[in-house]
């Protein structure tokens, strides 16, 4: 049961059937299922099945297949369920349309951008795991949470942290942010070591249990790049007041820092249910059955300077926030062209870098988003221009 | 300047020449001086050369020296100045009375029961640096913080630092305070080492500068040992509620564990001016000149389990808890005779613990205080106690 309220949240959640998605179905479940919550919309792709289960189990009102083939297999499934069905962008824009009071916006890509904007310009709260709306579209997105007047609660560990730390009275008192990143497999290589690194052991991530595109991320430590532009966003800070520490156990999720020397930690297991569960019991906590941190048992937490010799993604990423406009959206188009071409073999790991910052350079020039097409435009601008940065350097 | 205040905070520094009060008014200072505090009174004891600096330099209205034998010398270095005069216990109680808003209580031992309690019973904001107020008299200081309707703050770091962790609205959803104890310059001693400890290499305390009295504390956990009592009575917990964990490096200085499994936690650098200058500036921050943490340069933090065969202190604390009543106060009381025996060299390091045993099972019965007389009543048998079975030892 979430603590301190006492009618059901009204909760959608955008993209429920992928990782961040099926999490947020368990918290759910353990405070209290439908006694807590009121499940409106649940979003999936192409698992219609799980989007099936899960509409059922919960009682939803709308399921919603993007995948607009799908169509027919979800109705199909549903039928005689009296949960409503839809498909494609529009299913999606109905999704998020629905009154429901908290959206779990955990749609990945640009796919997110369009409905997680609409349920924040409702004035929904928004609970928030997409990536591109703070990195791609940041001021456009705050602006539509504005219009709205929800509250924005980020669900990313890092994120989640440095919001549970952050004194909102205290906001002219904040000083610096402070985001831990495990430093990734390859935390200890050398340049030379890093050059030659494979996909195999760039999927190895240390600490969490994650997708391919997430832990080459948390390698390269592009996810850090990301997380800084999100940072800035999210609490209004410069860049040179986020500061990103290595911590190879990723024990403490992030830190605030005040101009009293005060700083203030948030830390736990590597379980993404506490900040969600969080995030959907703002402003009051509920307890969880997550795993407990025993600090005799951890033994020790260790910290080091990022190398941006080595991880230049860091130095891409203040370059963006300096940059501001859509180089955000740049950034994020073209590590993902990147990736894929890592990901193809046919380019090396040190090269995804090079790729960004220079399709970063041609692109520099790109103004303000108005509108989120202009976000699309410039992400498929940046993934074009990186394609032709990677077959220039595979023909070189 | 405090931020968020517009008018000078009205202070009195009960205890302003020893090691808080010369902290707190470097904070006064560092915070704007005069125009961020009017100081009403400054109260200390042997050292009037400083008391009379302090009162002239931050124009104080009322300078009290607690030993009434020096008032004329007070008197005599003040003449000219416009301030006030007054000694002794009277004296004490004129200062507590003064319409400070904010007191910080930073007298040492059972002479800091009466006035704190007098401050906090008119109303007064307390910065709480007396120990004896929670140890000793908890629930008659609580009734007076309750009966008078002001904040209270604690400066010790430890409590600081879980005050600054705990949402004041979530207090439902606190599991657990993890106190944090540096283990002193024993902590990896066997129970025979420990057995053999002298005096000098008890006072060599590895993180903070601090007087004999606390070094030995800190060594045998004793300090712990009271701040557990003192967490209680704060932060309104069960023992069972209280975990204590070792970590050398002392930058955790505690945290907060809630029902959704975060774990919130404040750090700094062993500079007591963080603590004193929350407290004043309370509920705002205010920027302070104090080192930062440079988690690069810090490089690692450790944790262990502390061993209460070799901390008993730990598990005495237990016991007072449980029994409540008037135990705080015969554990307090206990503690400093066995602790003079130790430094008269009349008992081993490991006998202090033997020592309190003793007298806290002698004195099981005594029922809760109905005044600060039966504190002081209950801390002075507490000491009779202690020299007789420290007597008793001797002589076997």
């Amino acid at each position: 049961m979430i603590m301190g309220t006492e009618v059901p949240r009204r909760l959608t959640v955008l993209g429920s059937t992928g990782s961040i998605g099926t999490n947020t179905l368990d918290v759910v479940r353990q405070l209290g299922g439908r006694s807590a919550f009121e499940i409106m919309a649940l979003t999936g792709n192409g698992n219609i099945e799980l989007l099936a289960e899960q509409a059922r189990k919960f009682g939803a009102r709308l399921a919603v297949t993007a995948d607009e083939n799908r169509y027919a297999d979800l109705k199909d499934v549903l039928s005689g369920s009296g949960i409503a069905v839809a498909a494609g962008v529009s299913g999606l824009e109905e999704a998020a349309e629905l009154d429901a009071d908290w959206v779990m916006a955990a749609i990945v890509g640009t796919a997110g951008l369009a409905p997680t904007l609409r349920a924040a310009r409702r004035g929904a709260n928004i609970a928030l795991a997409n990536k591109e709306c703070l990195v791609s579209a940041g001021e456009l997105f705050l602006d539509a949470v504005g219009t709205g007047g929800g509250q924005l609660i980020p669900v990313d560990s890092e994120h989640s942290a440095i919001f549970q730390c952050l004194d909102k009275s205290q906001r002219h008192a904040l000083e610096r942010i402070i985001l831990t990143a495990s430093g990734g497999p390859f935390r200890a290589y050398t340049r030379e070591q890093m050059a030659g690194v494979t996909l195999q052991a760039a999927r190895s991530h240390p600490n969490w249990a994650m997708g391919l595109k997430i832990s080459v991320g948390s390698a390269s430590m592009f996810n850090k790049a990301f997380e800084m532009i999100e940072a800035k966003h999210l609490f209004s800070v410069r860049p040179d007041q986020i500061e990103v520490v290595i911590h190879p156990q990723s024990v403490i999720h992030s830190m605030v820092g005040y101009v009293d020397g005060s700083v203030i930690a948030q830390l736990g297991t590597p379980d993404m249910r506490t900040a969600i569960g969080y995030a959907l019991s703002y402003p009051n906590r509920s307890a969880l059955d997550v795993e407990r941190l025993d600090f005799a048992r951890l033994a020790r937490l260790d910290f080091e300077a990022p190398d941006e010799a080595r991880f230049p993604a860091l130095r891409l990423a203040r370059t963006a926030l300096e940059r501001g406009g859509l180089q955000g959206a740049v950034l994020n188009g073209a590590e993902e062209a990147a990736f894929a071409a890592f990901v193809a073999e046919r380019i090396g790991f040190l090269d995804m870098a090079d790729v960004v910052e220079a399709v970063m350079d041609q692109l520099a020039d790109l103004g303000p988003a108005g509108e989120i097409a202009d976000v699309v435009q410039a992400d498929a601008e940046a993934r074009r221009c990186a394609r032709d940065v990677v077959s220039r350097m595979a023909a070189a």
